[in-house]
């Protein structure tokens, strides 16, 4: 166990032994219903009226329940993306993959297709599975949804989570600000002063960090932001292909640009290739993530590191440490970013 | 159903009814210990001894058995891979998960560190979640680890496997000879005549019959293979990087690479890159797999592609399938190959 997921002793013991006091029967008599029924909500079997379904929850909520040790719990970490589109969720898995393994546990992997938000059939096939947690990356429960996981006892961790992070649910993320500012700092350095910004979806807070770290490095070094050299993209090559060749197609184009993801960047290599540009004698680009082909593109991709790998352990501790019944030292966990500096950036020649 | 997993109706089902007649106590009588022992060795809990728990699966081996419908089978798909050290791995798991997902069946996922054959603990967890069945990427199962699953009726599919396909169990393929063979092809048509082969282990087949489509092509043009222009590398970026520069140092250079797979392939343009040569006016280069960055490298990479979502989804049908009890059509599948051109090619300048 790491610091990460330490457990505050008194508290937590003493809440896990007044839970573990509540039976089935107890639950039934609350909510006014057979225990049978309770034990069909607890499972997440079919077959309960939702208004039924809804009073024991509530009186769970109320009350708490936790199940027997060594109950049918499986041992399975449920890690749900909302897309596997990306060497960025590879990253991810094999983090979580590594803790889960020394723990004796399997991954059970779901991917939502693109969607935010996992529908109604994941969330009764993970009740029917009982697993000793969930982790969702980049995918946005309902409450209905935590509320269902909570009430049985799943613990739900989210790794770098798109919307606000909700203040109950622990989470895992990066240092994105301060990555932002080091890509932008370290061009400023080079002696670049149009330096473009791509960005991505601003709603996501890891992405509107990213943006304002820019920001921040302009203004410290006393240099205005052009908001022609400003642009939301999407974090696929295609937008970096896009966006970055309207930049280099301006009266005034940048000398350099910083990227939002490292997919993004190869879009922009791509870009200044079909301008007849070189990076990084005529363009510098900064990268974000170090995915793996980050140092074998050509040239080699100067970037802000995200320990992605890290990023998927530390969730994974957690979520096995509150499946323990521990209480977390931190509810959100940020991981330190880390600027490396490769082939693609360099003094400006202007 | 695809005709990939297509059921022989008669003789299957005839099997399926024997088997079902088998039960617990049946096989515990012929097996000479008990019922609840026999159990144990089902469900692949511990506390049976090693003599024990073999006679009882040579009894299920000689006379069948086959769980009860709907009993505790567990709606997961297992996805056993040796190494998640590459964008590879990302394809062929979003072919699994999406045919696994059309089946309500979630997929575990299991990383075997680099190992070719999974552990110990490996199989006793896998028996004790006892999946709807197996898939093993470029694993190798042991004898007795095969065994331990046909006895139990958990089915296994092969997913490319490193050895001689073992006779009796299912797997899925490329055909990596043609792929070869018109990766070569189509740099004899642009020229060349100085084209270097850059292979892999050759004890895998999929590796030896790329290099044996090279051979076939070379020969069917008329040219010899020089040997020097032939070497076994590994299948990482590192291997195309330093074996690609070896090539490139020749006295009498290649003028065109045929790689054994995309990692390889951009090892050799950073090679290239560092040689000072460009792609594809001074060096062609061809790659093998299509893996994403493929068309976003730059420049964009000619490469055989290898449909590797599509290998992973058939895969999946026939393990879901054979876990139903049907007979699979065919036994060993193999997908087809096909040449993108890019950019990476070109016309010979010498």
């Amino acid at each position: 166990m790491t610091e990460v997921a330490g457990a505050a002793a008194g508290a937590g013991k003493e809440r896990t032994r007044r839970r573990r006091e509540m039976t089935v029967a107890r639950l039934a008599r609350l909510a006014g219903v057979s225990a049978p029924t309770v034990s069909r909500v607890l499972n997440g079997h079919a077959g309960v009226a939702l208004s039924t379904r809804q009073r024991v929850e509530e009186v769970i909520r109320q009350h708490g329940y936790r199940r027997p040790e060594g109950s049918e719990r499986l041992a399975v970490l449920e890690l749900v993306f909302h897309a596997l589109d990306s060497p960025w969720a590879l990253e991810i898995i094999r983090g979580v993959e590594q803790v889960a393994r020394a723990s004796s546990l399997a991954v059970v992997l779901t991917e939502m297709e693109g969607r935010l938000t996992p529908g109604k059939a994941w969330t009764e096939q993970v009740l029917t599975r009982r697993p000793t947690g969930v982790i969702a990356v980049f995918s946005e429960l309902t409450v209905a949804q935590q509320s269902q996981l909570a009430t049985r006892s799943i613990p739900l961790v989210v790794l770098d989570p798109t919307g606000e992070p909700l203040h109950e649910t622990p989470s895992v993320g990066a240092t994105n600000w301060t990555g932002g500012l080091a890509a932008t700092r370290h061009l400023i350095e080079l002696g670049h002063r149009r330096i473009a910004m791509l960005s991505g979806p601003t709603g996501w807070p890891c992405i509107r960090a990213r943006l304002d770290g820019y920001r921040a490095a302009m203004d410290a070094a006393g240099l205005p932001v052009d908001p022609d050299l400003v642009r939301v993209s999407t974090l696929y090559v295609e937008g970096g292909l896009r966006d970055g060749a309207e930049l280099l197609s301006l009266p005034d184009p940048p000398t350099a640009v910083v990227t939002a993801n490292d997919l993004q960047a190869m879009g922009v290599y791509l870009a200044a290739h079909r301008a007849g540009l070189r990076i990084p004698q005529d363009l510098s680009v900064v990268g974000f993530d170090d995915l793996p082909f980050a140092s074998w593109s050509v040239p080699p991709l100067t970037t802000v590191r995200q320990p992605l790998a890290q990023m998927g352990a530390a969730a994974a501790e957690m979520v096995i440490a509150l499946g323990r019944g521990e209480k977390l030292r931190h509810n959100r966990v940020e991981l330190a970013t880390e600027l490396v500096v490769r082939e693609s950036t360099a003094r400006v020649a202007r």
